[in-house]
């Protein structure tokens, strides 16, 4: 099954594993005419890269991105990209045990159920730098989607059951913390947790959203291929995330109509606006002009330190404890991630938008 | 945009609007050789429809479904399997006011703005009705998963902030009561929150829940296609679903590592299993042989009948109130429609992994 | 596997049987806006209908097209475009001997190795009468072409070794003879050459030729969805083709490259042409602004009353003699087959070009 | 749009240009447990390799495949394989007055047509370099299909109007001449006919041959994925192919049916077989068991010395001689491209066919 491409317009291919010899993808589909050169994705790979901060890992990856094709004197020409990043730091070692039993909260046992055997070498294809590809791609996607007047405000919304507070919330301080948080107080907090539970060789869990400004109303389509479908989609395709919430998410379930309508309003007498958002900009499926709100929620990382009981290969039952350079909390290191496949994602549904009238294809075409 | 087909092997193309001349369904991909007649869907569409209880509708529908093609002497014959049922009671006249507003918490906003028109009758294609076909495709993937030893257990876990208590949990009584809750005293007390809020002309929201046994592990893809990333879409595309939760869900977040992760075992000696199931059966995007547990929450029914303000098609602000046959809750006929999706996706994975590992290959292929 | 579905953007859906209870095709992506009835399919199933001349079956079937969804107010409406056509006269007596054996030239004995059993009545999803499906759709596909300037001449240009001379070439007369031929005097020929072969209990082949003028160029892609590339799916998976060709065809290996290079020039000083059309509109899989020529090469109707040799079901090796209502030849009614799935793989490149540069998108999209 | 993906199951992604930095492919989908090294892989590409003859342009390409992924411990690991070839020997500066004009033959009209501007580079994207990464996947395709008993002989069936005589035909000497043709005395004269046309400063054509034995019957579908269809655009979709034949191709147009129609037999008084293979392995668009015959029809290379007239930049007609290192003839290096897209558009069909019945999906989960 061929389950590393994405999207259908502008669509990915992701390879590579954590120990093989690079990481990559190839976008297919991407317009031509774009300014383009690894200065516009580098800094997207360094917002994940690890050993920036002392909640992530001191693994001093070199995450050095090298544009191999689809790019002339400067431009896009509209054939594939394809982008690599060499794995410089492979210290295989390291990992070897784990060849020999299933790690808790790990892919190890899918992967062998599925396939009969793994590369068991950090995590391999299920490893957090699989990411490094998505990042990559969703730079690209994040560069066109600026240029059309979309942007995303994406960050640490929670660290365990430390929140930002919105009344704090400062967009600017985002990248001034290693947590990513828009609260600087709240920041201060989860790192403080972060500390402590990385002491009692556990690991902790948190929240990511992204805020999407700019998005047309009447983006996605109306039954299957809906814009939060697909956003649910991309966002729960990485890795530890077990929940995904639009606009007021799981609460929706405990309002009211009266009190989850957003009611209809003239911005200017002119525009039509929504005097609230509970909708996260999303209505019957299709972009409604206001802002985009998605969160996901990722799991602790399963790697922790601390005694767990689990079965090895020769099928007995064991304790292990799992040493290594391992990040107490993903969640920092995902932000960009979740807003590469957003991007991705609303990229896509803009380009498949294009056709949705006689209009708009008489326009294009009659002379 | 072709947005109302789903799946890649075992494929749906839903068509159909609220008040056209039917809804219907192409299941293309269907394996050959399954006993499949219209007495193995009926049951699901009744599961759906109004007119059931206080607590829905009092429409008289009659979703009899009609199967055109892809049976032959009582099996499926590998062909594409049309399904069709008529829209009996097209009361257009009902919905001729809304033609000219735009209804909270509704598609018809973004419908226009997509399209630059709309079928207003009933909601067009935005209405809950294009979930027949759904549903109607879900009974032929529950009917094949069930052949192998899969089962579905899906139902109301929550209205408002009522929710059941899994002390009481007797799935015996999910079809005993209206709001297809298996806790009689969770559905006794919904059932008065519901008739208080259409008492209040409000209406209100809830939860569903899917657990789903026996499916072998290994099922999914390790990137884009996980098996979690799929269910997420397929249940975010159905109407008014806000969030998605797989395992523990939203509540992750607030876990550490030595809380969620489950730890694995062997049963009888044997088997790998595990302690606990927080991660709902999916691990790194595979099925891990555990129940597989997902849950949806669903906003209130947008069509109230207490005053909302909102704008018309001549751009001026108006005062609204929506008269007419409108569920106060649609959980409980979503639950089939839960079930479906869930069904139709995980059939599609299991197909799809089929084609894994060169042992299955050579084992279908050699001689 | 899902065989039934074509296209990306424009996409089709087709289902039934020869005697099923209906054929019908699901229309998902047609641009919504576009002024749409039944009077706009009918003629083309016309065009196919048996029946015309003493060279088609005597079978007086009777295709009335029905719109079940996605026009509203004489519009579509961009959701799904549901068509049936029933199957009134279904004879299925007629057919009920070769339930036992293997018609030579015909599907029965590979549909069994497929599936282990098969619809037998009338060639099953097999026959000729699947491609009322096509046309259907493809009538939507050639009046959105219309609509942009670009038009279709399609016509028989051989039938068994009877050719049309282009000194004769006359478009009106195509209609005005049962045989669709655009040379009145090959016409008459091929005439008599079929009522020949039909008393000699034989059929005969023959050639279907399509001119499409108006295609702007740089519609296709470069790679492996070359317009060509498309182009020869569309028309090989019209039963009964064996070959395809698209300008000079399968000539082109005896040519040198100074007789096969088209040249190019000025055409009004201005615009780029070429002074020839080897390359029959296609250079590299893009269009290249001429008319784009292709050519599909149709076998004899298997079915002949001619005695021939084959084996049953109980593994025995007979005599059969094909009795019933077949066309002796299947070339004039394939004729707006040919033209309808043409039809749709243009449109559907034509959708997809639309978002190849990011000047495109930014007229689009950019205030 | 994303032209540069092939396959469902089984899935490529292409990327890179002539002068670009590298050439390359990710196989999506390929099985788990195959054993696979680049020594697999390299045989094919020297196959298409240029340099070998007097025939081919003396361009010492060094074409050397590297795995990047996707292989653990000499097996595949069932996720994506990536294949890089690098470009060695750019010498731009060769190509650089073709950035001016539009070639006649090639693409460079239609690529300007379509995004504004090319990589003029060696023709880019539209190089036949291009096919590097088609022949490096395909010696992955064709490695899974020799191991379930199917096996592929590919050759040079015509070089203009020199054909091979099948009496004389000679697996053996394939690879023994530089032209790949299966009758020494026809590669002889073929041979003698290049040299001549080169020094008129032309080029020629031919047609490549594919027979694969070992299909099992029944694989590829009924309707659109018909395994001829699916062929029929592998084929063309590679450059300079205009032509396609499945068995007697164009020329069944001529054949009567009882000259046409194979006659069932039973071989060994047990299995179904043909007495002819007129039809080349496929009926009703499903392998019939026979041997599968294709063939692909070439234009002669468009780049000649000879003086052709054409449109420069500044719209103005000139004359042009085109130097540089071109192959007269581009059918012998084509040969195992006409393989590699045969062998993975069989392999996906088979990976496809394997969920067709309940019976195999039967056998494959229940316990």
């Amino acid at each position: 099954m061929a389950g590393s491409t994405y999207g259908t317009i502008f669509r990915i291919s992701t390879w590579g594993e954590s120990h093989g010899k690079a990481i990559g993808v190839v976008i297919d589909g991407c317009p031509a005419g774009l300014e383009l050169s690894e200065h516009d994705i580098q800094p997207f790979l360094n917002r994940r890269k690890p050993g920036q901060s002392v909640y992530t890992t001191p693994r001093n990856e070199d995450d050095a991105v090298e544009i191999l094709s689809g790019v002339f004197e400067g431009k896009t020409t509209g054939t594939p990209i394809s982008m690599i990043v060499y794995n410089k730091t492979q210290q295989s070692k390291d990992y070897s045990e784990i060849a020999t039993y299933y790690r808790p909260g790990h892919a190890d046992y899918t992967f062998d159920s599925k396939y009969g055997f793994r590369d068991y070498r950090g995590g391999g294809r299920s490893s957090g730098r699989e990411t490094i590809a998505r990042v990559a791609a969703g730079a690209v996607a994040v560069k066109i989607l600026n240029e059309l007047g979309i942007s995303f405000t994406t960050y640490t919304k929670s660290i365990g059951d430390i929140e930002i507070d919105y009344n704090n919330f400062n967009a600017e301080t985002i990248y001034k913390n290693a947590l990513y948080m828009p609260d600087e107080t709240a920041s201060e907090k989860a790192g403080e947790y972060i500390i402590k539970m990385t002491k009692e060789h556990n690991s902790v869990g948190g929240c990511v959203e992204a805020v999407i400004q700019g998005v047309p109303a009447g983006i996605g389509d109306t039954v299957f291929e809906k814009l939060d479908a697909n956003l649910a989609k991309a966002l729960m395709s990485i890795g530890a995330v077990k929940g995904i919430e639009i606009g007021d998410g799981i609460q929706v379930s405990k309002m009211t109509g009266s009190e989850n309508n957003d009611h209809f309003c003239l911005e200017n007498d002119k525009t039509v606006s929504k005097k609230s958002n509970h909708a996260g900009g999303i209505l019957g499926g299709m972009s409604d002009g206001s802002d985009i709100i998605i969160r996901a929620a990722f799991k602790a990382t399963p790697s922790i330190l601390k005694t767990q009981q689990t079965v090895n290969k020769n099928g007995e039952e064991i304790e292990i404890s799992i040493a290594g350079r391992h990040d107490p909390v993903v969640v920092p290191r995902a932000v960009v991630v979740v807003e590469a496949m957003a991007a991705i994602t609303i990229l896509d549904s803009l380009l498949l938008n294009m056709t949705a009238t006689m209009d708009s294809i008489n326009k294009f075409y009659k002379k």
